[in-house]
């Protein structure tokens, strides 16, 4: 693990520097920027499944890497050896975080790419699977920046836009989804203020999106979860953007814990709520959110904040890492195709088979 | 200040020890037990100011002990000479919270022993406000008890209990009034599960409401703020209790910022909503939740947890102390004088008027 000093144009989660992989340490944001890196498909897996890295895309984009660099220490005599062992890395990574789709969707698609290319050399693919996980991080940047344009039309100039847990850059490969399209109004001119909430326990929107707005020089204000309420019967909240982990055939959304909270008071307000998540969220071999996993994490997110005991010893807790959120409290699904709405069963099914 | 060993019967945050008044440190709980003893008026009003002690029925019996230690310090030759100088000790003890009304109620009860009696010695004036401050101490308790009474039939065996914030013995003389009901229907054989939300930023309810329930063996669990809504569309709340800074005329309830939150996701969730609050909660001088005043606190209670930073230096923070719950959002509201539900504002004056 190394620690070097952070590129300060273009906020990137993840970067390529002399052949290894390296993760800014988002555990450890605002306070300290480290980057740690990464050369094996087992490191990987751990930083993805200790939340070095997190977010949807990001963790896609991580496990592409993950399988990528699995692949190249692969030793196999023939494709069909080589593809029953890169199966087996996949497997691991597979595992490390069950709720965001994009892990098992980037998962498949290297799988895919190396299943298409059993007649290729051990050579040509691990080269090939390169090239794809290069791939996937390139187009996910891409697919954050046609989102913008999507939906920043969504976004009156003036809004207020409240926000939970972290859609940023952070949260993918650059750029962001829920933030990307905040950037893009801000970039067409529009004066934006964002209202971040904080996000416990692991607090995202203190630590990341807090962060990586003001270093982009948007106004955010910062309030715990449960205020998000009362500045929305204040009227000082004009619609909300959030991202997505995964989303169900007929619209269902499961985000980090909390966004239903966020759904519901939105609906009692009349304010738009908007999902930003690029199609490789959408997953359709799933009904609605009720077959969504819910990831449960440990006690200790919720009873301790670094070293510091914030309940009595020995709690009982619950630690529901995500929520789902039914899609008739979804205003629009913003996605790099297209903005969805309405009938989004119909509509999710159109829209992720277009070319 | 000292510090001494903690009663560990009945859970009380104010004592009376050889003179002087005691009062265990809310903000260092549940990791330490800590009392301070305070002698003057001014260290009582700090006390309240930093929230060593908090919980609105609790800051009216510490402004009333405060009250008459200002009182016991006056030197004056007449009772009118002193009476001015109370009414001056009152107004700082007044200014140290704006938004619990019991403060200001029992300080309105402590001047108006004082202007009754102003035929009195100044030496009289100063015994009858002693008795006076003891009497709302221990009125409080036997308040907290027969709103138990009133309020526990509404939970139902085996009911899976939601509050919010702490309002316990530690927000109150002791036994609590939305913990109070739960204790009472505790008390009454019936099997109840408490899921606390821990209530940022203060954490109250990680720190506080476990710590009491936990103590007195009654099942609890720890959430985060923002679950509270998933446990809900999962079935697994009964009913919501909390407590409440003011009630104003017509049945609107300011409480810990939150609450607002809490009785949406339960109105979403077909889930009786009930406040547990004292008659001196009641404020008809104010004649809708717009009308009371909501305290903003630091920026730093967000950022910071202890030592521990949360947030990017100089992010712009909002913290409302309190919210306001409008009164169709309430199922009912508990009593020590009964339990009132359906035209807050007919039921709300005629329980006050009430002997």
């Amino acid at each position: 693990m190394s620690t070097c000093p952070i590129d300060t144009s273009v906020i990137r989660p993840i970067r390529f520097v002399a052949g290894c992989c390296q993760m800014l340490d988002q555990r450890l944001l605002p306070v300290e920027e480290v980057w740690h890196a990464y050369t094996t498909y087992e490191e990987v897996a751990e930083a993805i499944s200790t939340m070095v890295v997190r977010g949807a895309p990001a963790i896609g984009v991580a496990a592409a890497i993950g399988a990528w660099f699995g692949a190249r220490d692969i030793e196999a005599e023939t494709s069909h050896d080589f593809y029953s062992q890169f199966e087996a890395v996949c497997d691991v990574l597979a595992a490390t975080r069950p709720t965001a789709v994009n892990l098992c969707w980037a998962l498949e698609r290297m799988k895919h790419f190396a299943y298409s290319n059993l007649d290729r050399s051990v050579v040509e693919l691990k080269i090939g699977l390169e090239y794809e996980a290069l791939a996937i991080t390139q187009e996910d940047e891409i697919c954050n920046q046609k989102m913008g344009q999507y939906g920043e039309p969504l976004l009156a100039d003036g809004a207020r836009v409240l926000t939970h847990c972290n859609a940023g850059a952070l949260a993918t490969a650059a750029y962001g989804t829920a933030l990307g399209v905040i950037r893009a109004a801000v970039a067409a001119g529009k004066k934006i203020s964002v209202i971040a909430d904080e996000t416990r326990p692991f607090l995202q929107g203190a630590r990341l999106t807090a962060w990586e707005l003001m270093k982009d020089k948007i106004p955010v204000t910062l309030i715990c979860d449960n205020m998000a309420g009362y500045l929305m019967s204040q009227g000082e909240i004009d619609c909300v953007i959030v991202g997505a982990d995964r989303i169900a055939a007929n619209g269902d959304v499961a985000n980090k814990i909390g966004t239903y909270m966020v759904a519901v008071l939105a609906k009692a307000h009349k304010i738009p709520f908007y999902v930003a998540a690029p199609i490789s969220t959408i997953d359709l071999s799933v009904k609605d959110g009720s077959e969504i996993p819910i990831e449960e994490r440990s006690d200790r997110e919720i009873t301790h904040i670094k070293d510091v005991q914030l309940a009595p010893e020995g709690i009982k807790v619950r630690n529901p890492a995500f929520d789902v959120t039914p899609h008739d409290l979804v205003t629009a699904i913003i996605t790099e195709k297209g903005v969805v709405q309405g009938d989004y069963r119909a509509e999710l099914q159109k829209i992720v088979a277009q070319r």
